[in-house]
């Protein structure tokens, strides 16, 4: 084996660490708390299957890799609940040093090629990253749908704060964000969410 | 959400339970045993970090959505491990009739498209098959081997077992299926596979 493919098999191992990092997000049929590498895989068969719905055109891809890999990071720097205010805080610092440590294990050309991925999933301004946070949104969404909104329940969370982490969807796309809104506001009506 | 939406949702939502099928195969650091869902999404950051030792030039986007959905059918027709002779005889019944009723949940052309890609995996006849079987093969390959060859101790598995099924490798990628070779031979001599 040559030093480029070791330090490519050496990444590869090192991201099968993201299976052992849980979400707060649970299975569907009240399972166990879901992972980063099962959230990732769901996410990148979605955006395949539901690209239709994007509201701009978008290379499918780019996307996928962009979904499979936009949670690395949180082998070092931890899933961060979206509706957890005082660790959002320090998110993007440990997030960044996660990021540099772990990518500076490829050659370096895949190093660059990888960061920029995901920081362009990170600044969300292209079609494809809106798309990729659009199944970022949607994919916990529908899991939490199926278990009755168990998920909010257990911690408390406000319907303001569910639109405002779910405004992104919206700039994805528009039809995936009016679903979204409609099942919201089952949840609220239902008492599983605050108002 | 129309019609069309809800079916995909529902195959979404069916696809949840591939999380739950486990392998023989266990994570680094002689971790659990690792389920199809965490396997998939392995295989296809894999195939993007390595398609540059593609024997032949590869539409990743392709591989990718193959490799993120080749183990959909387990979800009724179990995990068949590589090594288990009894079971191999019934795979393909048991994992067409999975196939049919699994894709059957999706729009008629999308269940049409993602049978096509599935059996492109099966049928193993392009470039991009052949690589996604290569990824197939040498996913669980350095997880073991990061084990130190636990899972063929397991199970008692020898050299020619695993070389029947390695040579699927060589048709994607001659070069992955050098190293494969050099890693199988180490283990050869370390006493895990019987020779």
């Amino acid at each position: 084996m040559d030093e480029r493919l070791k330090k490519q098999t050496d990444f590869i191992l090192e991201i099968d660490k993201e299976k052992n990092i849980l979400r707060q997000t649970h299975l569907s049929g009240h399972g166990r708390r879901e992972n980063d590498a099962e959230h990732a895989w769901h996410m990148a068969i979605m955006a395949y299957l539901l690209k239709e719905y994007a509201n701009d055109d978008i290379d499918i891809g780019k996307v996928m890799i962009m979904c499979l890999i936009h949670d690395v990071v949180e082998i070092d720097a931890g899933d961060t609940y979206a509706y957890d205010a005082v660790n959002l805080k320090t998110q993007k610092a440990r997030e960044d040093a996660a990021k540099e440590r772990l990518y500076s294990i490829l050659p370096a050309d895949q190093k660059e090629e990888l960061m920029a991925i995901f920081d362009e999933f990170e600044e969300n301004e292209t079609a494809e990253a809106r798309f990729a946070h659009a199944m970022d949104n949607f994919q916990p969404l529908l899991l939490n749908d199926s278990n009755g909104g168990g998920d909010w329940r257990e911690h408390g969370v406000s319907a303001e704060q569910v639109y405002g982490r779910q405004r992104k969807t919206r700039l994805g796309s528009e039809y995936l964000y009016e679903v979204t809104d409609e099942i919201v506001k089952k949840h609220i009506r239902d008492g599983n969410l605050k108002n």
